[in-house]
């Protein structure tokens, strides 16, 4: 008999990659997903639960619910930076669908992540792709959710290399850095894909032109939005091919094996010039000082990613059809 | 006819390590110390002074003047973090030498930075191997220093790595975070020495044993004072060795080519948990957004390092009698 496929709750920002990262999950029979929380980033949050809809609706999976999370970061007054200089106008490559015909459930996105933890105790893995806030948001909203919740597999940070949003800083840590950090020192199984991995992993030109070319209803769907990400990464990083972040942060939730990892506390600076720099303590010192890294619970953070695997994966399943 | 030595200022907190940088720059011919200046760090100011006058008598260098440091940070009424648990209480070992002879000159050491750098222009290099309280205070005194200043060799920073202080800190940034910040955007040719490239040059308790049986003055005295220094890394790296860190970047600024180096601007963090950061641009990104990295002068960092070659060298020039 296989194993029972792994419930994972998809908190996302959607955003292109978030759309292959979620094509990506509904056709990875390890995994069930078993909702979608939204949260600003990419878009803002009422853009990123139309968008998750929409995107439901084009999996034809109206089945799962999608709760909407927060609008403004846990420490209110923050001025949002939104990505749509990336993603496009409406986070989907300035596509213009139409709008959903699905509603996101009652629930705030925070209530819904600690219904879930305590309804599957050790059981549900959360997918973080933007913002922290929904995840902190449920520490505060329930004491026991680290306890509950099995794993949260997070995309963010840029350990030990420069930043996306300025040297110092990757998006989504930069998006809520207040709550990074309560995420980071929550003690709950943590695995973090930063940047400095995701950026191991890229779609070049000459696979998304096999994309077009497959039947795969995903494929058609993905390479329609892929242009306005694939400019951006020609203007920004001189690159033709994207960055597959949110889909190798899913797949390290699908089969943790596809990367490697070090393990160690991990703080986020919330103030000045580095605001939203991530800094893992690798314990290669014993510090004679108590530090702000004593006595933090460890984390994983990815090292290193089978790449040529990750987008095979990717492409098979998205070329199904 | 052989080049003219480089004239070289050694801005230093002695402290073991640096007895052995300025004991290396004395048998170094390809560099002529035109003088010593002095801060806290290892010690405070004033037994930093006190320890350069010594270190000059034991080697029969009484010629070469020092010029007494700042006493304080540049932003004054940061509390001061002496390493006296590195180098002793007395800087040296805790061997108690009797009192230099000598006194420092009446011009601080600013002012002392300013004149050279003026007398000599593009002539002189400033190795910094503490806090740089002082440089920044001869940047402060005179604009043009930085114009007139051949080069700054600094050891300092934890590029990419976790700090030595904490996990986000190295200890001569951290004792001066604001200084270092005016000295890495000052626009001078700066070339930085970090402990990403100083934990590479270790010497062995076997090198140590050579030294000991050697008939070298230098090499006799610094086996007196290492003990506390060797006792200090077993216990926080559980290695039996020391690092090299003021030695290799002595060596930086006698033979540049010991080292490679990347280049790009470099900031201090001043606040927060992780102040006393120093974070380098690798300009591998175009950013869409104004950051505090953009338009700031570039500097060059050290990557790797001939870590036989400098503890070759080390050896060889403490050894000769």
């Amino acid at each position: 008999m296989a194993a029972e496929p792994k419930k994972i709750i998809i908190d996302t920002d959607p955003g292109i990659d978030d759309a292959m990262a979620i094509f990506l999950a509904l056709r990875s029979p390890e995994v069930e997903v078993i909702g979608l929380t939204t949260i600003y980033g990419n878009v803002y949050t009422t853009l990123a639960t139309r968008n998750a809809l929409h995107l439901l609706e084009v999996a034809g999976r109206t089945d799962i619910p999608v709760a909407e999370g927060s609008h403004v970061t846990i420490t209110k007054g923050t001025k949002l930076r939104i990505a749509d200089f990336v993603h496009g106008a409406d986070g989907l490559g300035n596509q213009n669908f139409d709008p959903p015909k699905g509603k996101p459930v009652e629930q705030s996105a925070a209530a819904f992540l600690v219904e879930q933890a305590k309804l599957h105790p050790g059981k549900v893995t959360v997918v973080a792709l933007g913002p922290l806030t929904n995840i902190a948001l449920a520490i505060e909203l329930d004491p026991e959710f680290c306890k509950n919740i099995g794993q949260i597999v997070l995309l963010g940070g840029a350990f030990s290399v420069n930043g996306n949003v300025n040297p110092a800083a990757e998006a989504n840590i930069f998006g809520d850095p207040d709550a990074a950090d309560i995420v980071f020192t929550c003690g709950a199984d943590i695995l973090a894909v930063g940047i400095n991995v995701t950026h191991q992993v890229v779609l070049t030109d000459a696979e998304r032109d096999k994309l077009i070319q497959s039947n795969g209803k995903f494929a058609q769907y993905l390479c329609k939005i892929l242009e306005v990400y694939f400019s951006y990464h020609q203007e920004a990083y001189s690159m033709r091919g994207v960055y597959l972040h949110d889909p190798t942060a899913l797949l390290a939730a699908v089969n943790p094996s596809l990367l490697t990892y070090t393990e160690g506390a991990v703080r986020v600076q919330t103030t000045g010039i580095t605001r939203g720099l991530t800094l893992l303590y690798d314990k290669q010192k014993r510090f004679g000082e108590v530090t702000e890294w004593t006595d933090k619970p460890t984390v994983k953070v990815a090292v290193t990613v089978d790449a040529p695997t990750v987008v095979k994966l990717l492409m098979e399943r998205l070329m199904e059809s």
